[in-house]
């Protein structure tokens, strides 16, 4: 039946069982239960999309990195005719694997618009899919667990997105976190101002590695793009006072720069603020940088300070729709938890809950030729997970070595419980 | 940054949202909740497995239906040496989609052998995928909710899964159900015995129709084939005393057919029987055939007298790991509930619970410009979905007229909460 050999998993891919699942379920329904809170509802898209949707959204990289299906019912004509990978990707494969869950989101959006009540707020775990070269932490199937609000540019939405983060934290036990807050407009206001207008993507890129190549080597890199010694002098001012508003609110000030995305920033501070949110869990990062080709606002992301593993939170607002449905009002906003990093969080921090799954596990020795007390273990069934032990063949000892290794809290054996763990037993 | 037209979802792919979805959410936790019950652990395998592990499994059919991955990083040079589908199928593309969970189940019990304590019972629940022409109630990505047992050959493991049918179907108030029985070895034996040896699959495939084309066509049909007249009176008979044990037992005692499979089916009977299941839902009945390719032993299905949607539950025992691995003790049976057909039955008997979510929505007004009792509407939270209103430029009609149009319980201004159904105002 099979092929010579059983073949293991792909590589880069997962299987999840057991209590290891049981903690990702654990921490996938925390965060739901919280999203539902605030008035998020479900959705669930295909794992597949029309590939015209996602061709060319995510770049060259995101073309290669895409999982691509074949053409059902291909025949050998249709193959004989590709000479390149352009050919390959426009005729041989019709559909591709969920990459993210934001392009299935906007479809969905457009293909419902009219059936639609904006603002339009929905939640969504699913895994995606990414053909990346496999390392530690980096997998080819993961999962996002992603909010997004469709349609109000309101900045209640933002106040709404931490709540729930805080929420969130709070329901996890994680105490010692901060979330970085920045605005995507006010870097560009940043670079426009230092004359690196033309360099603004080298810029963002470099601004992204801060964290990771330290400010000294920041300032390095950017002597080496085209920039004036003076406008530099201005860069590695602001990048020293880093976190403090009001004195990059002077230089613009003083240079005449708009304030319009500055005072964007501001002003969700300051409701977080009049929201009675724990001022030292905010900062404003200029150094914060997310989804160049994206995000149009709010940029924020969430790092857990006693772990090493980067930002476990991140989001931001964004502008999808308002070239392609000519509608200004669906500018959308969106945040994600990072499902693998919070796990690798609460198994360092130990802060799993003790028991996920509170139920004990007995087992039903088959001692008495198949005579059981059917409407007895019925009853044990609502207060404990239930095994019947199935070879009446083998002996007591037998069974009993069977349950040690398996780990049962209690056998029962007649109307007699037994506690694996002390060896008492009693009469039921 | 999108291509001309916002694609539509693929053909035969559905979205799920909302209230749609809680009610695939509450139909699937009330299952798997039972699972948990009987101690089945679960198990969640990637989305794709390598094509060596499928190709071939399920015939042409099979390999036609899979929606096949192409290769990462395919050349040019790669594609112009392909000159028919079996190269397709070996050189373009290396993975493909769950088909089933059963070969995932099997591939991960070969992968995770030492480590695995037999019996091994997990449940299952993820979507398949197959490339079929889509049409009503059958879609290219349905849900699957399998439960398996692999390891022992008992037969409380047949006790076990149709205990579980039953609790479902209780915990879901589906009153009205009959479980059909069957055992796939006895309808070799009658096939054999009436000297249809040679023509079994046909045989097979024949009885598995009777429920379409009824007793009379199947007859019919069973003439066409190389069927000695004596031997047709006996099928004949047979099956106009389908459901009846006992005549068997007389036909298979005066022509000497082995009593194997049929003692394995009244073992079964008599020990449901034992085990206190109301014997009225359960029908003894050899017309039921699944699964010609796999089961080996016990088979069955269920079926809801007032729907007519065919069966919502199957399965069987089968034996997949005995050539492979030489190790006849891993014997499997395994469940599977059909979720759509499933949610359509639950539907037409309107028997969903009236709220599957019972918390009610709450409104919070944007009417004070923007000064909200956070702690009012923190404490709200934990009884009350909460929404903001976002824009605190729209009038107060504006916005009650909103609260209407999208369906919320209540509206909160300042510190009075109204009632939208009973127009009754409270100050909190």
């Amino acid at each position: 039946m099979f092929e010579d050999i059983i073949p293991s998993k792909i590589n880069g891919t997962r299987d999840f069982f057991g209590k290891e699942l049981e903690k990702r379920n654990y921490l996938i329904k925390t965060i739901t239960d919280v999203y539902k809170r605030y008035g998020f509802e479900e959705l669930k898209t295909p794992v597949f999309e029309d590939i015209k949707l996602l061709r060319n959204v995510y770049g060259d990289e995101g073309n290669k990195l895409m999982y691509k299906i074949l053409r059902s019912g291909l025949e050998e004509k249709d193959v004989k005719g590709i000479t390149d990978s352009d050919d390959i990707l426009h005729n041989l494969v019709d559909k591709c694997l969920r990459y993210d869950l934001t392009l299935p989101l906007i479809r969905y959006v457009c293909n419902n618009f009219n059936n639609i009540i904006f603002p339009f707020k929905r939640y969504q775990v699913q895994p995606v899919f990414r053909a990346d070269r496999p390392q530690k932490g980096r997998f080819r199937e993961f999962y996002q667990c992603d909010i997004d609000i469709i349609g109000s540019d309101s900045l209640l939405c933002e106040v709404e997105l931490l709540q729930i983060v805080v929420d969130v934290f709070k329901e996890l036990n994680i105490k010692n976190y901060k979330i970085k807050l920045n605005n995507r407009g006010l870097l560009n206001d940043i670079a426009n101002l230092c004359g690196l207008k033309d360099d603004f993507t080298k810029f963002y890129i470099l601004v992204d590695k801060i964290d990771k190549i330290g400010l000294d080597k920041f300032f390095e890199e950017i002597k080496n793009l085209n920039i004036k010694d003076d406008k530099f002098n201005v860069l590695e001012s602001i990048y020293k006072n880093n976190y403090n508003l009001k004195y990059l609110e002077d230089i613009f000030r003083n240079n005449n720069v708009n304030f319009d995305n500055l005072n964007n920033l501001k002003d969700v501070y300051n409701l977080l603020k009049s929201f009675n949110f724990n001022l030292e869990d905010i900062d404003i990062d200029f150094t914060l940088a997310r989804g160049l080709g994206y995000y149009t606002g709010s940029i924020f992301e969430v790092i857990i300070e006693d772990v090493k593993i980067g930002s476990v939170v991140g989001g931001g607002r964004y502008n999808y729709f308002a070239d392609k449905l000519d509608n200004d009002n669906l500018i959308g906003i969106g945040l994600s938890f990072g499902v693998d990093r919070l796990l690798v969080a609460l198994d360092e921090l130990d802060i799993f809950p003790n028991e996920i799954n509170k139920k004990k596990k007995l087992l039903v020795l088959n001692a008495n030729n198949n005579i059981f007390n059917v409407e007895l273990i019925n009853k044990l069934r609502r207060e404990y997970i239930v095994d019947y032990y199935y070879n009446a063949d083998d002996d007591i000892k037998k069974q009993m070595k069977f349950a040690n290794r398996k780990g049962y809290d209690y056998v029962l054996v007649n109307n007699n419980i037994k506690d694996m763990s002390t060896g008492n037993v009693s009469s039921l």
